[in-house]
């Protein structure tokens, strides 16, 4: 929640108001439990409980708990599309043309930081893989109002810097790396098995550094 | 259950027991209600509903719900692991030096084609994503005991393609080769999004070409 305080701090300064903290403090908690027990395992009584606040305050503030898991999605989402905005900006300024690679690393190291951010990061890691397990029309919707706009402008920045592979496939690509990185942030003991443990000492920046490089190659293949 | 019911019937010719017939119908139906409804939200009084049993029968036959899970997972995933096996090892036969395309394609191909195969391949899939997404022991063991035998001959055939990898690093980016076709294989409205709809007409075939290609350009990717 970084952002949105540092947000409403820039507007009025000095503390946010009591009702912006208390909305947080409700959204952290709901984050977590929604990742420790799933959608169905987490109630509503649970999660004011953590908060301490009491339960109609929460529906107050958000409604249902289908209401509560999409504002717990919509602000964390919110904050890592507004970050890969961002990086994207910084490096067309810093470069016309960047590489493919520099492309993908300004998308990827947004959530890969937040992962490593602290519960709450690796909370919505977590529920954000439970959603893309879901193809619920529901899902979708809401992964499509958080991310395709700036899911868009990096696909536009892949075809400038590969004008002889068509945006169809770039397209493709760029959903083919979305399922990798997900898994990779999720499932980092399956890779231990197959590794017999050898990757324990692989770093997270190395492991980014290696993502990177695999898609890179992937994106410029050949069509 | 191809391979269950095949051994049966080399071990006693003729058609398989009622009871065998029975387990598989119990299994088909579970497939189907987890798929649908998830762990939590299927009930063994539904699963064996479905299947025209009565519960008690089904919790001779399997157990808790949570073992019902896991012998839908054996059960299925034991096929394909053989599947790929098998694969594998014809390919071998026809080519001692086999390229990583043909590699790729040999252990992309069967859940892919089980994905397409009806509405229990396509059952299977769904729960399959669910296991990956939740990173549990329980879970982590269970995808281990079937598939890490099949997995690890095909990072000893991509080493042998590719030897100027070392083979932690194969093994990193067969993980990450896992994490694309899952997400590929589950999460095709997303891709729609992506491309504005027109990867409508993109068949089965061309998608999992694509797969290849890509897949293959990042496993040759110089480290």
């Amino acid at each position: 929640m970084a952002t949105a305080s540092k947000l409403s701090q820039s507007r009025k300064p000095g503390r946010p108001s009591k009702s912006e903290d208390l909305r947080d403090v409700i959204l952290d908690q709901a984050e977590l439990a929604f990742a420790e027990f799933g959608f169905e395992g987490a109630s509503l009584r649970d999660i004011a409980g953590r908060a301490n606040v009491n339960q109609a305050l929460t529906r107050y503030y958000f409604g249902s708990k289908a209401d509560l898991f999409d504002a717990c999605f919509l602000r964390r989402g919110g904050f890592l599309a507004g970050h890969r905005h961002v990086n994207l900006d910084r490096l067309l300024e810093k470069t016309p043309h960047p590489e493919v690679e520099d492309i993908l690393l300004a998308y990827l190291k947004p959530q890969w930081d937040m992962k490593y951010s602290g519960p709450n990061g690796a909370a919505f890691v977590a529920l954000q893989a439970r959603l893309h397990a879901e193809p619920e029309e529901h899902a979708l919707r809401l992964r499509r109002e958080v991310y395709d706009a700036s899911v868009k402008r990096y696909i536009s920045a892949l075809c400038d810097a590969l004008p002889q592979i068509p945006r169809d496939l770039i397209s493709t690509r760029m959903a083919f790396l979305v399922g990798t990185y997900l898994f990779m942030l999720n499932d980092l003991g399956r890779l231990d098995d197959l590794t017999d443990g050898h990757l324990n000492g692989f770093g997270k920046e190395d492991m980014l550094h290696q993502l990177v490089t695999f898609l890179s190659a992937g994106m410029r293949a050949a069509p």
